[in-house]
């Protein structure tokens, strides 16, 4: 998947972060393989990207910065390969799954090895204030998967148990990059407040565009087959849209549950047209573009002219983007 | 499984950190449950009687123990769920495991969440010291735990491979326990030096006993059925001993080539009785006594005399316990 450099943004710093990434990750043999394997798969990098431009409202330090931008993609890359056991995933990225290509024993313990190399990193950094929003984070994250999995299926769930979801999956350590890569420079707390704030919607955004993406993207635009969370009953905000409304309601229902007993071992491809027959498309793309506007919203009572205009180009590029 | 408080120490400030571990673990209801499930189980805590011990050695400060004692019991127990995982264990200190009672995957997250309580507890602490030397240790301990994955029914390795996979699994977590008491209070950092000398050869023959006890213990000794080792594959000290020897050798690849075949769904007792028919069991002990002479040694450069009688009482149960 593409790195995320589409602005020309910090091309420089954003290689080094890449060589430090590869670096970090050197423990026994089998260990190097397959944290190698997922790191080698790519990734948008966003969290590192956050970090640095966080880091630009103080005085910017890249071997500070480093400290918390590796860690924040390697927590993200563990998350990722412990999601692909419980999802059962043989591919995300166009690659194939750690658990997929070895199992998912061997994907447990690297998820472990790379959750340790993370905090081994940031551990380098004094200030304990990023080492308490970081764990809280962790805290947060390990709820929320442990939600996702209690949610499978559970086609009575309302927007508000999805958001609460999503946010501690995905926006919060979303949140913290922004921060952290302001809080490890000593910029004005005041900044680093705005830039939870902005990552915060911003990664709401994301994450609801990630779930459209599942249900509106080609195979080769999301690297991995499009309908995969219909498939594992991840129930989704167009999802819950699209139950909300009589006619749809009921043939849907019916598939999710023909799925559900299937182990999703089926074709969705009725369920998904009958989503986008809904409204519920529609209204999750109005609802992350309400986030976004949050997010530049938080924007506002910040300085450096530059790095704004690059978050705000972000910003608006999660929502537009197909990938 | 009863806690190791048989010498009657610090009864009422390991009665605060059990109350802390329980108050610790509180999340959304499955976490709650499932984490509960396994402080329930129980334990030696060997861990945090470590860290209160250390603790004596500087300025004894409950609160400051607390947020080492507390962590470092979490974090042993997030890798015994994980263990139980790749161990496909179903009962564990007699009771059922996570994974059996509830799945792999809730066992997975189950672990994940209680590492990360257990460092949102210790950024409690202001000293970077004490997250440098966790982290450090987590990371080995997670190539340890792939290095015993890639090591089942390696019948090929030396003890000297056997003793690095210890150290890493067991011998460092209680080793940096007696250190971080010490460092969480300001001790001489010769104490903190020496406590660590003394946990790392107390925890290697810990482990060397653990393995015995699964070759010489009851069922109801050790919370599981004996043979556990033997039926997963691990190999262990005992076992590298009796490979070593003529006679013993052909008949006992031959029977770890047959439970590995059946995946251990089998009797494990002639292998058991060729180990015992070996020198192993008592050249492992002989090394076991060899660890805790180096442990003894250690206490030599340490003042306080009650506390090191009961590190010294500590370390002569380890070899001698049956649980």
């Amino acid at each position: 998947m593409k790195r995320m450099d589409m602005f020309g943004l910090l091309k420089k710093d954003m290689d080094f972060i890449e060589r430090e990434l590869y670096r970090s990750i050197s423990g026994d043999d089998l260990l190097n393989e397959t944290s190698l394997h997922l790191l080698k798969a790519g990734g948008k990098r966003l969290r590192p990207v956050f970090v640095l431009m966080g880091g630009k409202f103080g005085e910017y330090d890249l071997e500070k910065l480093m400290r918390v931008a590796v860690p924040l993609e390697l927590i993200h890359m563990a998350s990722l390969v412990h999601d692909d056991v419980i999802d059962d995933a043989d591919t995300r990225r166009g690659q194939l799954t750690v658990k997929s290509k070895w199992d998912n024993k061997i994907a447990m313990y690297t998820g472990d090895f790379i959750y340790a190399k993370a905090l081994e990193i940031v551990t380098q950094l004094p200030n304990p204030e990023i080492h308490q929003i970081l764990s809280k984070a962790m805290v947060e994250m390990s709820i929320g998967e442990m939600e996702q999995i209690r949610d499978f299926f559970n086609t009575g769930q309302s927007v508000r148990r999805y958001m609460l979801r999503i946010r501690r999956k995905t926006a919060l350590l979303i949140a913290i990059s922004c921060q952290l890569g302001a809080v490890a420079v000593d910029a004005n707390p005041n900044f680093s407040r705005q830039l939870y704030r902005y990552g915060y919607n911003v990664g709401m955004a994301f994450q609801i565009q990630d779930d459209l993406l599942d249900l509106c993207g080609t195979e080769k635009q999301i690297g991995k087959p499009p309908g995969s969370d219909i498939r594992q009953g991840n129930i989704t905000l167009p999802v819950i849209f699209a139950l909300q409304e009589k006619e749809i309601r009921e043939p849907l229902l019916h598939e999710l549950t023909r799925i559900h007993e299937l182990n999703g071992q089926c074709d969705v491809s009725t369920a998904i047209s009958l989503i986008k027959a809904s409204s519920g498309i529609r209204r999750a793309e109005h609802l992350a573009t309400r986030y976004i506007n949050k997010a530049l919203d938080a924007l506002s009572e910040l300085p450096d002219y530059k790095t704004k205009r690059n978050l705000k180009d972000i910003a608006h590029f999660v929502t537009r983007r197909s990938y």
